[in-house]
């Protein structure tokens, strides 16, 4: 059994290739193929109303919880391409079937990179005849070949009694990732049933890279996809499977954040004391989304009346008058005022730990994860043509 | 007649001193005064729920249409400071009065600053003493002395036939500005009643300050106030009143977008083609607070996806398939796909323009002014204490 990411589990082959679609000559097309016995798939996509062209496709290949393969290329979007867009990602799937020998709405398609360009379809499409000769365990240089601002390949294996769960990753966040998409695609030999799994994702994602929120942007062309193979023989218990879902979507979601663009902190945002969890996660989006306290975050700065300025326009119920804010658990704001000690708290770790009470006592909670915003956020976004 | 500011019109004197809040020794207190014969004022203060001290004595004392003076300090918010704050900021207002001799419901206070921190109020109290034996037609000094990280004071004139409005403004934005708090003060010899400049300060405050949005965050102390003299002697018609107010408005509030933290370009961007002028409002303001397009505007980048990935995620109804981008007047996305020669489009000045439409058909129009996302605003806004 290979140990690396998509093919750890049973069932699983993968390609990762140079196509030529980015001019760095990187790699950038990748396949994963679920060789069965079961061809059990789930996911969730981007909540953006612009939704790119592979997206489209993938949502009507998946909706009967049916897949054979992803395919994927890096370097280009096929977003906001009209109708030709959507002919190329139906043709990237025709192709892609054809050389695997399935059928074609057995087949999901993710693409990743610039808005607004055509696809090279003589390129893709001898890109897909070439992964498709080379399958095999080498899930790195599939995980490898979807990456685009990324600076390393990310993948993840959560090993159960007798199953596995392996994933891959790139880009930043979900519900609000940087436009740099977030595409994932994990695999399990677990046996399945496609309401199971469906389930198990969706619980998952909404925990993990529904709340990764590095910039409140969210892509075109966000996917995960989940694929199982059954090829494990062992039918876990839908918990026990919703568990290892959740551990491997944790692990990727942490890695997607370690590598945001520019980023130098990782901060985690709880806000409880509200009447709601939705409220509470509206109020965290809210922070997490303020350039003010991202810069704080940046500079180590326990510049807590940054918190309440954000937090005061979020739609959550509050009391204006006793809020609480902690960093690394330490009081910094009681009843709306500073707590002694406040501006000496140390966040010069890479890791910052935001708490706020919006002091109703009521019982929602929700947490969010971000970055700080740095000089290099800004040079790596206003780059031409990044 | 002075030609400065808030002195420009009859009836108002004004001050500005170096009280000693600020460690930089620049000037931090100032103080306009309305020496009749008539006192009518009006304000509009921030949406934000966490409400600084100096704004809930403002709203109370301008709530029956009457104010002698405006005493503002600079380098301190006095906000988040709990009873203690509430007591400063009516103390503030109290020794106000008693020095100009008018009753202390007749004076609202603005304070802009840090959060958090106690006003030292041995030094206000002096700063008013001095204010109030220095008032003069110097409305430079007193938009000195109320700005922050501001670089320049900024002021503005309206001079109409018999009648003035004198206007001073600091920070940038007021439904959503940097932390460093928008105040503005507004001044007109003419001769009105309390609804009428109310709703003339109102209007134009809903088109000027209030689409003004530079970085989404909105402070705890954003205050817009004007007080009515009626000097003049002059009644001028209510639209006459309400365009002048708007004439300066626009003025102060694009001194504000030229001088916001860090900023490189001025965008203002246009939407239209959506059902109501709120939802093409909602849509100007996603837009404008996309990290991502912020950055392509700092980078000169006609990146036209980053306008249509921010777009659908906006609260207005929309058509995926037939939306339009405009840079500076020259189509780059038609039909939510890329125009001829889009990606060559000349950005490179300070002023951008963008238009972009829904494709509904509907007559929502709004436009919303921000700025780049640029090194200096990272830098200006992580720096410790700030």
């Amino acid at each position: 059994m290979a140990t690396t990411g998509v093919t750890a589990p049973a069932g699983f082959v993968a390609a990762g290739v140079t196509a030529g679609i980015k001019p760095s000559g990187n790699p950038d097309m990748a396949l994963v193929v679920n060789t069965g016995p079961e061809y059990v798939a789930a996911a969730v996509t981007t909540r953006n109303k612009v939704v790119a062209a592979p997206v489209k496709v993938t949502r009507k290949a998946v909706a009967d919880g049916v897949l054979r393969a992803v395919v994927f290329n890096s370097g280009n979007a096929n977003a906001c391409n009209g109708r030709q867009g959507d002919e190329d990602a139906v043709a990237m799937q025709e192709h892609t079937a054809a050389a695997l020998g399935v059928a074609a709405d057995d087949v999901a398609v993710c693409s990743t990179g610039r808005i607004g360009d055509l696809l090279p379809m003589d390129i893709i499409r001898k890109g897909i005849d070439q992964m498709s000769t080379s399958l095999g365990d080498d899930g790195t240089a599939a995980a490898t070949a979807i990456i685009t601002t990324d600076t390393v390949a990310k993948e993840a294996v959560v090993v159960r009694d007798g199953w596995t769960v392996g994933g891959m990753a790139k880009g930043v966040g979900m519900m609000a990732p940087s436009l740099a998409t977030m595409l994932t695609c994990i695999t399990t030999d677990a046996l399945v049933t496609p309401e199971v799994l469906d389930r198990a994702l969706r619980a998952a994602s909404a925990v993990t890279f529904d709340t990764l929120d590095i910039d409140g942007t969210t892509s075109t062309n966000d996917s995960v996809v989940i694929m199982a193979s059954g090829a494990s023989g062992v039918t876990p218990s839908a918990e026990d499977l919703a568990d290892a879902v959740l551990d491997i979507s944790r692990d990727l979601a942490r890695q997607l954040q370690s590598d945001a663009e520019g980023v130098t902190k990782r901060v985690s945002i709880t806000v409880e004391g509200t009447t709601t969890d939705e409220q509470a996660l509206n109020a965290a989006r809210t922070i997490g989304r303020d350039n003010l306290f991202k810069c704080a975050m940046f500079g180590s700065d326990p510049n807590w009346g940054r918190v309440l300025a954000a937090v005061g326009m979020a739609e959550a119920d509050m009391d204006p008058d006793n809020i609480s804010v902690y960093f690394n658990g330490q009081p910094v704001c009681e009843g709306s005022t500073g707590a002694p000690g406040a501006r000496e708290v140390d966040l010069s770790g890479a890791d910052i730990e935001v708490r706020v009470d919006l002091g109703t006592g009521g019982s929602g909670i929700a947490t969010v994860s971000t970055t700080d915003l740095s000089y290099a956020y800004v040079e790596i976004n206003s780059e031409y043509s990044t």
